[in-house]
């Protein structure tokens, strides 16, 4: 936790919060603040500043709170990546968030396995809760949206194209020819598929409406590596 | 497990092998694999190849192995890393081992707490199954050495100089004015420090040996995260 994220609802009055949950907890033990030390604090969606521990106790902190800068700057990369198995669903959105990705879209593919899509981690509070620990590591503020398409051939031919008008578009794909750039100027939209990669009727799909299928890896990646190397190498 | 790894000791003939280990129990429950199935298996610094399934039961799975092909090509990156918190520890090794690294040196760094070297994550055969785990991940054969270097200034000023001779050597530090390169050609080295960067003294120290101190991401990201990241970019 580098960063302390506040909500409206931790304010009692205009400048100050009382925390009595696991974020409390974190600034007992990990911090051990006492009253006086002053804590990297951000609003949600809003500015980073300053906390000062007013008050400390076994049930809550209460903090003195200055906010005055903006958050880090959105990364300008719109994500859309075949749904991951549920148990590396939370971590690939930890780590898309943490390297600020504001636009993930979770999008189905033939590789997909259809139970995925019922999976307890897509649960609107746990897509949160992995968001936030995206942000409390990387000190940010802003939330990613994250988009459920469960229909391949609908959102690539009726949403898609205006979501990637604009962009470089660009797909990871292990068997492309074409290297993957380095270092791309302006937005730009990087779609990853399912382990196994897109099926290639997908992949054809994918490049009528503007995307460039580009080689990355010999090697098999976990997501969130590729996720995390990809963007390294286009950002 | 995108590759079963085999070692030596696990031949029964030049050309077969018994498992009974959890590399059987995962041919058995998540292959599924009946008599016949072939598998991808590689022979721990050797070749790639098949492994026909002959026998399978509660117990063991026997293979008809053939070896054909080199294992993918080593990235030609030297990793410098100052020792990660322990609970990180494992999952870097996984990813830089995913991602072809062969020379690992975990080194030490003022911010790296000093029992972080007495952790049990440090044995050997602790950091062995977490590069095994990475082979098996990216099918390659060949493990990592990993080295330690438990005193910065020795292994600075003695050492160093001679590891980085002739490549590119790179080290990531946030507060550095210039931009990270993209696509390096050539042997790389990359120096990571530990959470909250090498101090001063120890940046002078590496600059004076030949390392580049390069700006990366305005974002804290996790050690494993800014790994793949960086590598996905210098490579």
């Amino acid at each position: 936790m580098n960063l302390i994220l506040l909500t409206d609802n931790d304010f009692i009055s205009a400048s100050q919060v009382r925390l009595n949950d696991r974020r409390a907890e974190h600034i007992r033990t990990v911090h051990r603040a006492d009253a006086g030390e002053v804590l990297l604090v951000g609003l949600i969606g809003g500015k980073i500043g300053y906390g000062t521990v007013e008050e400390i106790n076994e049930t809550s902190v209460s903090l003195a709170v200055t906010l005055e800068r903006e958050p880090p700057k959105p990364l300008d990369l719109k994500l859309f990546l075949a749904l991951p198995r549920p148990k590396y669903l939370a971590r690939c959105l930890q780590t898309a968030t943490s390297l600020g990705v504001k636009q993930i879209y979770l999008m189905n593919s033939y590789r997909v396995e259809k139970m995925y899509w019922s999976c307890a981690q897509l649960a609107p509070a746990e897509i949160n809760r992995a968001c936030l620990l995206g942000l409390e590591q990387a000190r940010d503020t802003v939330l990613p949206t994250v988009h459920m398409k469960r229909l391949f051939k609908p959102f690539v031919e009726d949403e898609l194209p205006a979501l990637i008008a604009g962009t470089t578009a660009v797909l990871a794909h292990p068997s492309a020819p074409t290297p993957c750039p380095f270092s791309l100027q302006g937005e730009t939209s990087l779609a990853i598929g399912p382990e196994g990669g897109f099926i290639d009727y997908e992949v054809q799909k994918l490049k009528e409406i503007g995307f460039q299928a580009v080689h990355t890896f010999e090697r098999i990646l976990k997501v969130e590596t590729a996720l995390a190397s990809l963007i390294g190498r286009l950002k």
